[in-house]
């Protein structure tokens, strides 16, 4: 080690930190790639499909409902609370997914988090230690990957088939004595899939089966961001009906459009052994710093829960895309829901067909880097013009092979 | 195990949870003795000082400063971001930084995070390793022993003198091969003591001449979610002009009053050696799931950041509280900034203390629960005449052992 100041602050990174950094390279260096390309010809044409950024904008309702809560000027209204979120939010979520799930849900089993992804992590620090698995499917969201190693456990990942479905038969042969927690998502993200209510049944009899055979209880976690975004005809399975030890999340970021004001929740079903797991879920936050979901996004969702970006925008991008695609030759399963689509890479290398994509003007992620090579990522956050132009150009590119 | 459906979900709890968990228990305690108590008898009159939830109301820009920036009805404005924050808000706040901690902060060396505990957390995913060291200094907040066994290294904790102020003796004498990161909380909770400038630049000559005798190159993380709430005349020194590698972490929970909406930030000073961390923080956020602070609250961060609470009203009850102690001969040492109270336990024991308080109609905290035997915390966080009565209750106590 040096004893001067000739050394750069990077030599004191944990090694952990450069481990679990190291991962979710590709979305990075589609990234860089045309940035570097737009510092080289600033004029150039690109059209960036490379992040999952959704461009719809909020309902209007969101600005009023805002407006409305703040021009109560109610006292207190932006302090600490508890860690859980607003009790009356909480049995107005209640309420509405009792509903929709149709479990009993209560205040105790509702718990507002600072996005998906603060859901996703409180659940993860309840149930994994050193050494424990945890079953992701591929095509999978990459963050899982750091997210699960973070807690120093261990992703397995179990294969799709053809129309991204997970295999049951690799699922039931990937689950050991470690298995702790399945993570799955479905509507999917990179491929847009909704698993079927055969495929949710299929994972929840294996469980089932396997808590019957051995005692362990294996926690099923549902990231479900994209499932009040789905297209006409579909409808999501619900995953706390389905099995008994299932945690639902979702987040408000894609169906309200708003993904940069950080704001879901954790729900899971009334039972007399969950009792109490809310006060986990409080102590689990706590330790990870994710004192509360923000306050006013939080007052504001009984008035918006039922508002939603225009879906058919989505839809359309979706359709008119694959479209354009499909008659170049290129084949796409079709999503269920969201904004992304996952078709199948035109060259076996789907990391150099991203790269080559670059300098015809369109920036793609490979699969490779959702778990599942062979494929690349459009995520069409562009209005329409742009989504049918970065088609024609992959379309073309394909054609010239 | 069980292989029936006699079991608690408790069971499965990882091992590391359940030791996660099980810290900070003495504030906790003593709320549900409080809830106890007024569950037997609900017309009791109790003070309760236990939490550290601030009540005082945000300054009236807050509101406005909301409402002004939703009428924009700017496109996209609640869409995903950078990570770090959006680059206008990091800009301002460098030139504030720049020229209220008197060393140079650009855009690329601020960060804005889900309030101070996204701050903490984004720093230590970065510095720690298993088996590492923090150092942090008694009494502490007591959620840093959590925070710091997260990442699987080991809190070290450093005892302070009469003042309250760190023994800087003790200090050199606890930092190991092992020590990567120093955590300090000045103006502190629970003490309200604010470290002299003597005591920050004692430790970073500490650790200065650790670097230069051994290579290694400790990280000084600063804590200061009370140093824009100090009283009448005092300064807080600036860390980060105090040692280079420092990291200053505010949250604007206390001194603007938006503890329930999470923001805050993390700043450091412009230099070769630490060029590019702002994209290490970015990779640690992104694998602890903080994808980023709430956007809206970003969004006026300019139009509030002058703003204030009233201090003033703070100061008086701290005052008030202490000098009535003080007539009973209680002592305390005079604190410098926020709403909490440190004073002697009047009785060595001060869990024993704290649990008798409670029929006497308080609830404060024993110090142990801080590291700190022999005091109790008192969280001034409401009107003057209960911190009056509260105070009395207290006193009366005292004469009567």
């Amino acid at each position: 080690m040096n004893q001067n100041n000739n050394f750069y602050l990077q030599e004191f990174y944990a090694k952990k930190f450069n481990e679990l950094a190291s991962v979710g390279g590709d979305i990075r260096r589609m990234f860089m790639l045309g940035q570097k390309l737009l510092q080289e010809n600033p004029q150039i044409d690109l059209i960036d499909l490379s992040l999952g950024n959704p461009d719809l904008e909020p309902p209007e309702i969101v600005t009023s409902s805002i407006i409305k809560v703040l021009e109560k000027h109610e006292k207190g209204s932006h302090r600490y609370m508890d860690f859980a979120g607003l009790v009356d939010v909480r049995k107005f979520l209640a309420q509405e997914l009792s509903h929709s799930e149709h479990v009993n849900i209560n205040e105790e089993t509702v718990y507002l988090t600072v996005g998906a992804a603060g859901g996703i992590h409180i659940l993860l620090r309840v149930f994994l230690d050193q050494g424990d698995e945890a079953i992701i499917f591929a095509p999978y969201f990459p963050e899982y990957i750091p997210y699960i190693s973070n807690y120093n456990a261990k992703p397995v990942v179990v294969n799709c088939d053809e129309l991204h479905e997970p295999n049951l038969e690799d699922f039931r042969s990937k689950i050991s004595e470690k298995t702790k927690v399945v993570l799955i998502n479905s509507p999917n993200n990179p491929s847009g899939a909704l698993y079927s209510k055969e495929t949710i049944e299929g994972i929840a009899s294996i469980l089932e089966e396997h808590r019957r055979k051995t005692g362990q209880c294996i926690q099923l976690i549902s990231d479900e961001p994209y499932s009040r975004i789905v297209f006409r005809n579909k409808t999501v399975p619900s995953i706390l009906e389905s099995y008994r030890y299932s945690w639902l999340i979702r987040s408000f970021s894609k169906d309200i459009g708003l993904a940069g004001e950080r704001i879901g929740f954790v729900a899971w079903s009334e039972d007399k052994t969950k009792l109490g797991f809310i006060n986990a879920l409080r102590n689990s936050a706590r330790c990870l710093g994710f004192v509360g979901a923000p306050r006013l996004m939080q007052r504001i969702l009984p008035h918006v829960y039922h508002a939603r970006v225009d879906v058919g925008i989505y839809e359309e991008r979706v359709s008119k895309f694959i479209q354009i695609l499909s008659e170049a030759g290129i084949k796409t399963i079709q999503p269920a829901a969201g904004f992304f689509v996952f078709p199948k890479s035109p060259i076996p290398d789907d990391r150099a067909f991203c790269d080559s994509l670059v300098s015809k003007g369109v920036l793609c992620v490979p699969g490779s880097g959702f778990g599942c090579p062979g494929y690349f990522r459009a995520s069409l956050t562009q209005n329409i013009d742009r989504i049918e132009e970065s088609a024609k150009r992959i379309s073309n590119y394909k054609k010239d092979i």
